[in-house]
């Protein structure tokens, strides 16, 4: 079934400056570019008209003249999603969240902070924490990332293996359903059978079923004490054992990230500096935290020990903020390394058990070398997570854009065979809905399909994303 | 709209030993009786037909079946719901769960344990933890109540605060739908963006949705050491600050149950035997856990003190098993104990946020004393999650049937006044779906409803469940 869409007419544009305040609406090509990619590269497509909402109320009125017009809406947060999920790819009314930035309240009691879907991460992670309280949810980009964008994205980040991704702290949400309707769902309630969950259906639909405008997180007391590792290996395999041997141990780190030698040598190449370690073949970044030193530190030297038995070279360790920094800047730098070594590049995210993750790696390397192509991994060990980086470098414009769709095939395949799949916590977006079917099976797909169908059945909402 | 059904014939009952044998179906009323009813005090409704399946297989095959001859077909854990979940209100066919009880695998590498439903709740702890692994969720009948049930429910228990409930260590699931297709959704991942959450909208669906015939769930490793606490006071107000002050110290206990004097009465009157601190008001039964002896022993010594800061008369400590299950004694044997001093009885399930469960409890009473009646409260202090139980005692039998829609909707008030809601961990099922309408706005249940019959468009699934 084709869709078809109307375009943005000047009576629409008055209609929303009406909605929204004349300064809500933006129409000029200069002002329109920001809002037509997010960070994914290579896929931009401008909207003809965006809107920057200050309420949920504005958000149906919006959504209800677009049903009315038949054209189509594709909500956004800050634009740092990485499968294409904000990008306007049929033109339309682009429905930004930037002005919903509040943070309307932390309930230190309850343990819950009530937020505008525009709030960014990192800022509420700041707000809480002053308070002794934490939000731990930390996709890489939480500096610029919306806590909006990571409830539509169900995003997760480095502390998902012991704390969770953002599914896991959404207690309610206010949303605008495709016809305008204004929902409220949960509470400030740990625990709520009334129902069917609508709460996590929406986490990670992609803005597709509905327009998030106010979100109740549960928040955790902070952990007062927090120590990093940064452990070199000579093999990848070394540290995927020692991974297996902590968790056998019972202990589950905050974190374990890991970094494959070439991603720290773009970094090194990026910064013009020497960077810890940069001749080992992959490093972990381990991170323990507890409510006392004598705990954390018991762990930390189990940890290290656990290390060099799988042969580490060493283990560095940071107590306080500025070594912690320095430990973590190499990690926190790669995609823009990368993305200096080779300006066109291509990310893949896919996500298998945790204990095959070493045959996942083993198997991107052969696939690297069957394509002659630069592949960099990075990501988080602790999850089965990956983050594969195909880099263009030198090949020739048509030979990269046949390479993508058949190096991105041969990494699917391979994750699932493992028991994987194709997305941990980027999302299938517009970048990867030509693979959903790798993924689920047919009488899934279809049903998912029904589903978006019956939340909106003229597919005003997000269309172009996740469904084939 | 009113579906009709059609009888279970003798050629229906003839396929049924087809497809899972001979010995897995039941048709005797004395062999059915036990499939009648749940532990839902009052309610019962036999099926015409028994069937126990071995296999997602013949799941499906029975569910064609039903949808074929438009027979309803309600899925059956262990019947230890307290909603009605698992009664077949419209008689048809009972699906029993209860010979699928393999534990299929505990993968200690991944932390992932695959089961089929019909394993029950405590089987699976002890299996676990004989690893050194840990599977949190402990609803009330552990150790009866099987984990497809628990799914079904979205269930919950004591360890909720601190670990969550079962939706929270639910990675995979295969699942029949109402049409015969068999699903798989998930795997042994902890991240997972691939497309909507089926998994999450499965979770708690009370069997209208699909039927489950396997689930992956993650697990946590064993916490090395583990305390309690049982600690009585004047007032619940006491406690209820107490709890406050507990988590504002940035420590999140295992368990913070509360139990009412008149809880524990009725207790030691059951079993005939004095019970600790039996004069106080309220008791708070706390429990910590950690991985070293020194931090859990820190965080009990504040524990302890913030207690009796608050008029705590005492704090009972208990380090070893022998001293644990005596502390635990009374809470476990409150249920028992209320059946016994009235076997007519009504068990709410309300949640509040945390903070204002005082409130609740005190209108709770106010309730009581209006209309002469006895209410026992106990439950989850720190989930807010209260387990409201009216006595008949001596009312006579109209009084009582007038008496309990009439309280059950001042209760639901009350706590939805307070931005809780009416059901925390038991479900809607069939004794609260008249009060649904209370608690959610008419789109949200007409979403709800569309979704439903998006699955089981025939209503051959678990009719008369949620729905007003």
């Amino acid at each position: 079934m084709k869709t078809t869409y109307n375009r943005v007419t000047p009576e629409i544009v008055a209609s929303l400056r009406q909605i929204v305040g004349q300064d809500g609406v933006l129409t000029t090509p200069e002002a329109l570019e920001p809002y037509s990619h997010d960070e994914t590269v290579g896929l931009s497509a401008p909207p003809e008209v965006a809107v920057r909402v200050t309420s949920a109320q504005q958000v149906a009125q919006v959504l209800r003249l677009a049903q009315r017009q038949r054209v189509p809406v594709t909500p956004r947060g800050a634009g740092y999603g990485l499968s294409g999920g904000a990008v306007p790819l049929h033109g339309g009314i682009v429905l930004s969240m930037e002005r919903m930035t509040n943070i309307l309240e932390i309930d230190r009691e309850n343990l819950m902070v009530t937020v505008e879907p525009g709030v960014i991460t990192g800022e509420l992670h700041r707000a809480v924490e002053a308070e002794g309280l934490f939000y731990p949810p930390d996709p890489a980009s939480l500096d610029s990332c919306t806590i909006g964008g990571n409830v539509a994205e169900g995003a997760g980040g480095p502390r998902a293996i012991k704390y969770g991704t953002t599914r896991d702290y959404v207690c309610g949400l206010e949303a605008v359903l495709p016809s305008g309707q204004i929902i409220n769902c949960g509470g400030k309630l740990v625990k709520n059978v009334t129902g069917y969950s609508l709460v996590q259906l929406l986490i990670g639909s992609e803005g597709t079923l509905a327009v998030v405008t106010k979100i109740i997180l549960r928040l955790l007391p902070l952990p007062k004490v927090q120590v990093d590792l940064l452990v070199p290996f000579d093999h990848f395999q070394a540290a995927a054992n020692t991974v297996s041997d902590i968790i056998g141990h019972r202990i589950l780190p905050t974190t374990i990230e890991f970094m494959e030698q070439d991603s720290i040598l773009a970094v090194e190449r990026l910064l013009k500096k020497d960077l810890p370690y940069a001749t080992a073949a992959a490093q972990l970044l381990i991170q323990l935290d507890g409510n006392t030193q004598a705990a954390v530190e018991a762990d930390m030297e189990l940890v290290g020990d656990i290390c060099l038995e799988h042969g580490a070279h060493d283990v560095l360790v940071a107590k306080d903020r500025p070594t912690r920094d320095r430990l973590w800047e190499a990690r926190r730098m790669i995609i823009d390394a990368l993305n200096h070594e080779s300006p066109v590049n291509h990310m893949e995210d896919v996500v298998v058990p945790r204990a095959v993750i070493h045959h996942l790696l083993k198997g991107i390397k052969e696939i690297a070398l069957d394509h002659d192509v630069r592949i960099v991994n990075f990501g988080h060990a602790g999850d089965g997570n990956v983050h594969v980086n195909v880099l263009k470098d030198e090949l020739a414009d048509e030979d990269w854009a046949a390479l993508v769709p058949v190096i991105t095939e041969e990494i699917y395949r391979l994750a699932l065979s493992l028991g994987g799949t194709i997305t941990g916590e980027h999302g299938i977006g517009a970048t990867r809905r030509r693979y959903l079917p790798m993924a689920l099976d047919g009488a899934q797909i279809e049903l998912m399909r029904r589903l978006r169908d019956l939340f909106d059945p003229n597919q005003v909402l997000n269309p172009g994303k996740i469904f084939p």
